[in-house]
């Protein structure tokens, strides 16, 4: 049915590594079993037991406090065991090697990974290479993507603002290199948004992007007149200087969202940031907890779209000849 | 009804940052409560389902392992989900970087967060900008308090000499650097103690201490004279010498606890540190373990305080619309 | 009935610190016990509950990510809480201070305690010491032994191949260093096997190592011709050089596993390797995944042979006031 490698035949998710190519239909079945799941957790008792007895392994060579423990959560809530292991990337950077590790991970009877990686492409190597039935969650790898970001942030844009046909969205920043900028614009195009922009420096957008479908600002004020949605990225500041910026402070007179410049904004338009942010670079902090603001909402939304893409992708067979085992009332509700 | 902020509108305990201005029948049900634990985890089966569902963040700006641990041991045995995150405090110097990590947790749905922080007052902060619902313990904040520690303590003399109204406790040793001593000497005022005392050479006792309701006194032979109840200190032996103490081993020389100096105490008197010991400086190896030593049952102690205090701060809002799924026979007698 | 400080009054185990000594019957209780779990975790919910309520606690003084990730596992799919503890092995080197660490682990109500230490003897040491109830599991002590490591290479020697008294095993590399041939020797003596080699260079053969009832080879195409199993040991490439080895290079050249030299082997002769390998030192790449090898089958056999000894030895005294409270159909079925 398909070539791509992170749907079975029938379509369904099997792994998740980009949002390109993912159709409309199935990104949308997430983010309704993302708010199922929101719902679910809403109370007191967050447990749910759809991942009981699962190993879930975070495999991440590159740190990320915030993510993992995005992660961490979401499947510990799902009540699977959770293994966080920490790779130097240094002691793996050869494919054998990451096949050493994936291999004898997966001999644990490991059932997903959640790989983080800074080479663009290692999400698919460990796909391509993974047992059958052992499923791959892409986490972020290099400048290429980082789905469940990009999933969050629809999510975010769908509760906030509902139909995206009508929506005209800004990605604003470091766009050269950001997994977030390119996955958002795939999820964003796929769910026909009206526009998409990329507002930033020359120096901070690559080349062709415009093939992607975006309109390309090199100023802020235009670039964010009459937006519903502005999604700010971070700026990694020990890779920025010199090479694609002159100075933060530049950067910050130009491109960061202040209390003066949200002025111009329509007065239902929404701010987003992956997080987390460098105060008066990308953001003042006024404004990043301000009314208008949905940064804090962004990491909950995280928890929610994680846990649907876990259930949905270790879900997938049932198996009929075990019966669930203690399923609460809750549970049954969001398993849907 | 208070103006305390750990305490709701009806005195109930929502969070644990200070002993200081707990009354006295707070302070006993406490006890009561991690009596009732204690007895609960006795068997094989130590798992309760109090926090089911719930998650607990060990939020460290200074490593601890063993706090850390018996926090970890606490929330788990009631079943919560744990997380630990171990921050370095530089990089989290500034209040209002302090203030994105608690959001931003927060907003993960975290329950309780477990803090130590080496500036006295961390507690605090994040007690003030915790969002309703939120709870925050205090595991230790520079100079000021050490909490659960002091209620541990109190356990444990309870739990050996009943009645503290009839007890003279000496503390010994680093007295101006230790929140130990400070939550012990709250704890021991308000339950009443007959008579307690400081003992330290004059540059380890702050200046005005006896404000606090204390005897200070500058020799160990005088100050252990009749007491029922030593609390020796850790001396952190690196910020100790030059400053406030020529050497180890004059410190041991005059305040150490050996087995010639254990003779003059009463027959019946106990011996507590909140450990790690050093050996050989506030009290010798043998000692330690000696037959007066509680020092491994406070340890035990510990992890009922913490439990009682993390069950009774979240299990403050009886939640109606959810009937409890697992509870066993075991829990139920200890939820009281 | 025996002073091995492992056994029980009634033999059966109480800590597992080394093979020596193990009874045959004892050694295939284990192995049985093992098959049993390993066939009850084979579903999509790997999760028993033998040790649901007790507390395991990872003892490492040295790193080993490989091991006790394994361990860790292994408990939590038995419903251990479990916690890890990397103990930099310099600020623990003395006795007493050990027992420091020990003691106030125990006073956290640990059941059992998984320790890897540098020193050969560590593991007695803590089991010497431990208070009745408290386990000691090795997972590597010193050049001493790595008992686990010995059961799960029976154990996955036993389901290739049967009867042990039909077969020749070559344990090839280094020796001398090695706690894993070492427990590997003790075990295939106790169940009997027809022959065991070892297989090195003179300076990686401890002197007088054939009065454990082995030949010596030191050459790896006499070494191997005619045995049903080649054991390679993994090569510390850090303290190889100079006073053992001449160069890597050389240890390949002359006793590493190749695809020209597996051609000599019996055709159904199986190849194991306790992991991490280093390709093109002890074996290349392609043996390694090649169809006679067994490698990753060992990590699989690692944990349902740790569960196995772990649930025999917290399962040992009946509870009998304390019904088991969720015990599923599948636990029962592998409980025996």
């Amino acid at each position: 049915m398909t070539s791509n490698i992170q749907l079975d035949s029938s379509g369904r998710l099997k792994h998740l590594l980009t949002l390109e190519g993912l159709s409309k239909p199935l990104i949308l079945q997430i983010l309704d079993q993302a708010a199922a799941f929101a719902d679910a957790t809403q109370g007191r008792d967050k447990k749910l037991d759809h991942l009981r007895g699962r190993t879930v392994i975070n495999l991440f060579f590159e740190a990320s406090t915030r993510t993992r423990t995005t992660f961490e959560l979401a499947a510990t809530r799902l009540s699977a065991d959770v293994l966080n292991l920490q790779v130097a990337a240094s002691s793996t950077s050869k494919g054998e090697t990451l096949l050493d590790t994936l291999k004898t991970l997966e001999a644990m009877q490991a059932d997903m990974f959640v790989i983080r990686h800074d080479a663009s492409g290692a999400a698919h190597f460990f796909a391509e290479h993974a047992a059958p039935g052992v499923a791959i969650l892409n986490a972020g790898d290099g400048r290429h993507a980082h789905p469940t970001q990009g999933l969050l942030d629809m999510y975010t844009i769908r509760k906030a603002k509902g139909d995206f046909s009508k929506l005209k969205v800004a990605i604003v920043g470091d766009v050269v290199h950001s997994r977030v900028a390119r996955s958002n614009i795939h999820a964003l195009r796929t769910l026909g948004a009206k526009e998409i922009r990329v507002v930033a420096p020359p120096t901070l957008v690559p080349a062709g992007i415009e093939q992607m479908g975006v309109k390309v600002f090199h100023s802020l004020e235009a670039g964010l007149d009459g937006v519903d949605v502005v999604i700010l990225l971070r700026l990694q500041k020990e890779r920025m200087l010199g090479a694609f910026l002159p100075s933060m402070s530049e950067f910050h007179r130009d491109f960061g969202l202040t209390k003066a410049r949200i002025k111009h904004l329509k007065p239902d338009a929404i701010i987003m940031h992956p997080g987390p942010i460098n105060r008066g670079v990308e953001i003042e902090g006024d404004v990043a907890y301000g009314p208008r603001s949905l940064i804090l909402q962004q990491v909950s939304h995280g928890i929610a779209v994680r846990m649907a893409v876990m259930a949905m992708i270790l879900g997938r067979e049932p198996e009929t000849e075990v019966a669930p085992k203690t399923k609460t009332k809750k549970s049954a509700r969001a398993a849907r």
